[in-house]
């Protein structure tokens, strides 16, 4: 199996090649492509230093199987090249994950839908960690009613947002007025509620991404979702605040119990030991973790409050996407 | 008029001193008390340089008004030496807010229940932030659900958690570790959902001072209200995203209508303009910052999504109890 990484340089692209290697994906040949400016760039990579190459039309010929990871406009314009070329693509991007024929897939929720299809959909970053956790929830509670806030980091951004990030809190301890470029104002020691365009409601992209994505992944339209999406100045790993009503009653003993045994979840929730999720221990690690695990002062029986955090760019994308891949590999 | 302030040298003692200035407020005299360890240093107010005395049991003698800005235990122990000098007390800790016959007062709301009290409760800083964008909204279409998240700075916790902030991420941008003391876990770059002492019911203190705060406030235990409390690595100014839900119709123009005119708060509402409520404007600024707000996706015509930040040492802390006190001296 010959594997093309589009975007492997970035946060993503990296984390892809790591997971490859982390969850034993076999495979022939490993194409990392990018844009021409990175093209003879040298990688360190678990398979040893690797050359990446600039991207054109022909950079999927002969390859099965390629994840993209390089924004939606890229995702665009190479999909089609990818297919002509029978090479079947798992894109990180939004481009595709709203068209109907387009499986959006979580490894740990609806994996099986994807046999068989040429493009895959990666979730958004922010409903990826939620749904692992809302998922087994949904299914014996069954979900009415989802209310998010997030906590966003700076790399959901990209890796230079991250830079950005540092270098402005460095210039912020000197006295020095941090500059920004890629987020809207400066984001060191702040918050910056808006992230991705704003939509005709009033609501970010980011956050209606979060109300389509989960609602297409559950195959549940009747839920009500609302988000509301805040960077903040973190490195690495979204946490997010959640409230939910549920049309069966509720309780924290079988929250945990359940969560205690999903997949992909770790339950952190002794807040008396201050143990509860955070961005500190969640960054790097698979599995989301959730906690403060409270019985709804609304929705007293038919309700729960938590906290999750988990590593964006692993289960919120790079690591989702390789579990993908490694669960078509094993079922077709 | 001769006033004390018992935690004068901390951060909200500080802003009170200013806050007097700023509000013009008139007295004779000015006692700054603190520790014995305080005791004989130098600060630096608007009022020219002014000497700290170590608090004891008379420092109240012949002071008709006293401040008290250093934590529960300090109003516990000073206010019956107070009471018998005749003094009356403005408490900015939590020592007496939950008692029946001390007015709970946000100068905005319901300043008037503190005319002829001789000892008024400040509220929590972080119901203080959203009471006063709530109140206008509350009068006009009733509240019957609001669901809080916070972004709570450092200083939440006093300066030196300001300190170990600065210091912890200097620390982490020269590779070395942070270290923690006030906080549980390092802040840098990091967020902490544990804001003071667990409850029973498995929120802790801080969230529930925002339900039973808020209820006492509005004089109004049938609003249905939950709260998480999160730390976030911002030097000044909470930030809240909240979500309510109304008895009566509420929609998004007449909210920003009504908004606009409500005292204390700035409608920062252009999203698209990139101008939304953030720590970086809202900090050092008397009124709360309002924005993002939204038809709630959930409750429909019957809610609303909002963001809001404000400087919780200010109309959080030392701004209300200034405001208090001008208010009764106008009013008696």
């Amino acid at each position: 199996m010959k594997l093309a990484i589009l975007g492997a340089t970035g946060a993503v692209g990296l984390d892809i090649i790591n997971c490859l290697k982390e969850l034993d994906v076999q495979f022939s040949e490993l194409r990392l492509l990018a844009s021409p400016r990175s093209a003879g760039k040298k990688i360190e990579t678990p398979y040893g230093a690797k050359e990446v190459e600039a991207v054109d039309e022909k950079s999927f010929d002969g390859c099965t199987w390629a994840f993209f990871a390089a924004g939606a406009d890229r995702s665009k314009r190479y999909l089609p090249h990818a297919i002509t070329a029978g090479c079947r693509v798992i894109d990180c991007s939004s481009a595709f994950r709203y068209d109907k024929d387009v499986p959006l897939i979580i490894s740990e929720i609806n994996a099986s839908r994807a046999i068989g299809a040429k493009l895959i959909a990666n979730p958004n970053c922010t409903t990826a960690i939620a749904s692992v956790v809302l998922w087994p929830l949904h299914q014996v509670f069954k979900l009415k009613k989802i209310i998010i806030s997030t906590y966003q980091a700076s790399s959901g951004a990209g890796t230079t947002a991250m830079t950005e990030l540092i270098n402005g809190t460095t210039d912020y301890l000197q006295n020095k007025k941090p500059t920004n470029e890629i987020f809207s104002h400066p984001l060191p020691f702040n918050l910056i509620p808006r992230i991705d365009v704003l939509q005709e409601n009033g609501y970010t992209k980011e956050e209606m991404k979060v109300v389509w994505e989960l609602r297409k992944i559950f195959d549940d339209d009747s839920m009500g979702i609302s988000c509301t999406c805040v960077r903040v100045p973190v490195l690495r790993s979204h946490s997010e605040s959640i409230t939910i009503e549920t049309e069966k009653e509720i309780d924290t003993d079988r929250t945990r119990s359940i969560l205690s045994k999903a997949v992909g979840v770790d339950l952190i929730d002794e807040p008396h030991n201050d143990k509860y999720p955070m961005p500190l221990t969640s960054s790097e690690k698979f599995n989301v973790e959730v906690g403060r695990i409270r019985q709804s002062l609304i929705f007293g029986k038919f309700g729960i409050d938590f906290f999750i955090s988990g590593d964006q760019i692993l289960k919120g994308s790079a690591l989702n996407a390789v579990q993908i891949l490694k669960y078509v590999l094993g079922e077709e």
